[in-house]
């Protein structure tokens, strides 16, 4: 395989179906902040251990997931059907619902750390919302999937609640914000 | 805890005090990376053993104050008072100027990296410095607790010494910037 | 040594040669980003074992190139020769043949992951992007050592290809992305 093709050397880079852009492009950008996290990700399930075989199952369709995100916003619009479909929506809010409930309730905001997935876990969350706000600007200024946005939204949530899973499950204390009020209701 | 609430899935969000602001606003994504920012010092923290226990504590009481800066810079001005005050300047700076003193001087830059939590702390030093030029740009816009901007750009520095030590102490080889020549003094 | 200058606290700093300008400049922020991945590198090589020696010695070479580069983005242009010249260039393609012929011919995405030290690449893959993008503003707007441009894209190519490599030397599976044809040719 001939990885490099020298293309991008000036600048310019393509979408999918070919349309030549800047690589400073704010679409360009977005997707390729869905691939840091999806490293991120990538990272994380590295880390994880025999024990956890179902989240890290559960993080690689995820990872998947995203492709489905980086394909949709990659593709100029109406050039093909989207990917995301609302399901995606449905089935991460029913995870967040399920794992919301099993660590002990809070009130405080919750010092992100612990255990190192779950620390990974809340470094990923903070990356999903940088990549958010690309995608707030993208949609300003060009028509996307809005279904990725509400996904991508949704999902930060859900990486809190596995941060928090994670710490509970392996028995990590779990340090409050201790100058700060009551937050979560 | 109903963790999403779906308030923010077409872009917008709200500030302390109920203010509602599109999530591409500055302000947001400027506190946004100070959470990225705590979030991987939870990482470090999650990597130290028993042995660093008083850098440990020192780390996890530095989450508390990015909190506090946090707070700081999601407060629309005037609307209650700030929480990061001067003596957080000072007490910073006297920690860079004792961990300073402790490895060998150097005139050249050092080639970050390592033992594994000395290159994570290098990691935070670049990303703090990301925040940094995110405050700098919101401080232009609108008014904010300039105290804030100072610690955060002390921060930096802090985490430069903080490196060092633990590769000091770890017994571990600092390469130095080959090609370049003395820009320390 | 006196770490802190407080010179930056009102939001300005340095070019090399002593040019006065803002924090949130875009060369500063370009260079910034060279520091964050370098640091990234340096996570990379603290998490190898002795048996990777030689990848691990050439990715502190790649760390000097690093600084080489930050050098030339932090240089005012016209001010002094630049560092990176395109042997660099040719340097980072010969590895990067080489390592593209070694692990098996793919023709899908691959799913960013597998060994925890291919993860990483992978990571480090994606900030070399996030800078590339800032290089290609900048080039944009000031006179810039444009070798430094083509040597970034490069390097994302290489990280990629060193990812592959470590995975399939570790015997890790390296999942493809299944929702996706062929894009690899
Ligand atoms: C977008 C893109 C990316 C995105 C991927 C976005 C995402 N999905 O998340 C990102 C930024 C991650 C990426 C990364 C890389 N990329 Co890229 N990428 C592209 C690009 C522009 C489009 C590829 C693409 O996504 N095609 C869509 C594919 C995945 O799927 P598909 O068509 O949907 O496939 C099928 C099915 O999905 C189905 N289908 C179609 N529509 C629908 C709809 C629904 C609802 C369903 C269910 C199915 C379906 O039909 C298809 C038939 O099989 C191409 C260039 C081009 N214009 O083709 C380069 C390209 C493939 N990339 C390239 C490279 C080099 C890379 C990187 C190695 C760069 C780097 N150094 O990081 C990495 C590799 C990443 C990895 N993990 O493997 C090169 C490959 C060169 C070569 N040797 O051939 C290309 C050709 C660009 C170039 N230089 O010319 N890339
Ligand atoms: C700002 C903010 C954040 C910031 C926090 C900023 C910071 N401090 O660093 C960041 C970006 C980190 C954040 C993250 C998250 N957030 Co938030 N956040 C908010 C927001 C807008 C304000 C909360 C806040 O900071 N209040 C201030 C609190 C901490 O302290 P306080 O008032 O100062 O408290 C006391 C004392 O400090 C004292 N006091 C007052 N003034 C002063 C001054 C001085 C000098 C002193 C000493 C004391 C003092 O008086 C108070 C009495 O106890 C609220 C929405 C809203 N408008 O309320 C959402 C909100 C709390 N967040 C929410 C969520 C979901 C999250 C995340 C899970 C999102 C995610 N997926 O990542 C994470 C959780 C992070 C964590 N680690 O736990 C939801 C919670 C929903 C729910 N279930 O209830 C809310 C309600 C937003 C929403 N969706 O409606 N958040
Ligand atoms: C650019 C810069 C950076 C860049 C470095 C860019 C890069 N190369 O990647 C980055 C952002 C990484 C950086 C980081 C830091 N920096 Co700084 N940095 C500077 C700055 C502006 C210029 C230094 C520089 O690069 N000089 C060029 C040096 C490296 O090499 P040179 O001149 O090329 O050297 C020789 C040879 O190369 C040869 N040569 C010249 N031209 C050519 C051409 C060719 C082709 C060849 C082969 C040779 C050659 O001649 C020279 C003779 O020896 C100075 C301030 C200033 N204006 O001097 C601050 C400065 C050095 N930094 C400072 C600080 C504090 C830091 C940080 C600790 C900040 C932080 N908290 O993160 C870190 C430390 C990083 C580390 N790993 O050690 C302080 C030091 C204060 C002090 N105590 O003295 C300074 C003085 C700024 C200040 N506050 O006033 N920095
Ligand atoms: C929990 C709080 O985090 C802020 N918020 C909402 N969305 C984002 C995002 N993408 N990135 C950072 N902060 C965000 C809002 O202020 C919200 O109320
Ligand atoms: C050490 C050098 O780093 C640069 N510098 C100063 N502040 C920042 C920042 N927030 N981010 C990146 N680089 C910065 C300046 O050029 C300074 O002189
Ligand atoms: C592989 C695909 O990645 C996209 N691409 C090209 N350069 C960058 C970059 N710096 N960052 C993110 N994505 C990029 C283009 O769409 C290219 O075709
Ligand atoms: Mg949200
Ligand atoms: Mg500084
Ligand atoms: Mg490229």
């Amino acid at each position: 395989m001939q990885l490099y093709t020298k293309r991008g050397d000036y600048g310019n880079t393509n979408l999918i179906g070919q349309r030549t852009i800047p690589k400073d492009n704010i679409r360009v950008e977005t997707y390729g902040t869905l691939d840091e996290l999806n490293s991120l990700i990538g990272v994380i399930v590295s880390q994880m251990d025999e024990e956890d075989n179902r989240l890290k199952s559960e993080l690689i369709d995820l990872q998947h997931l995203l492709f489905d995100c980086g394909t949709d916003l990659a593709t100029f619009d109406g050039e093909r059907p989207y990917k995301v479909k609302k399901e995606a929506v449905e089935w991460i809010e029913e995870q967040i619902d399920v794992y919301a409930e099993e660590p002990p309730i809070i009130e405080k905001f919750v010092i992100p750390g612990g255990h190192p997935v779950a620390s990974l876990l809340h470094l990923a969350r903070t990356v999903t919302r940088r990549a958010e706000h690309l995608i707030v600007t993208l949609n300003r200024e060009e028509k996307i999937n809005t279904v990725v946005a509400i996904f991508v939204n949704r999902l930060s949530d859900y990486l809190f609640a596995l941060a928090r899973i994670v710490n509970h499950r392996k028995g990590v204390a779990e340090p409050l914000y201790e100058r700060g009020g009551k937050v979560f209701h």
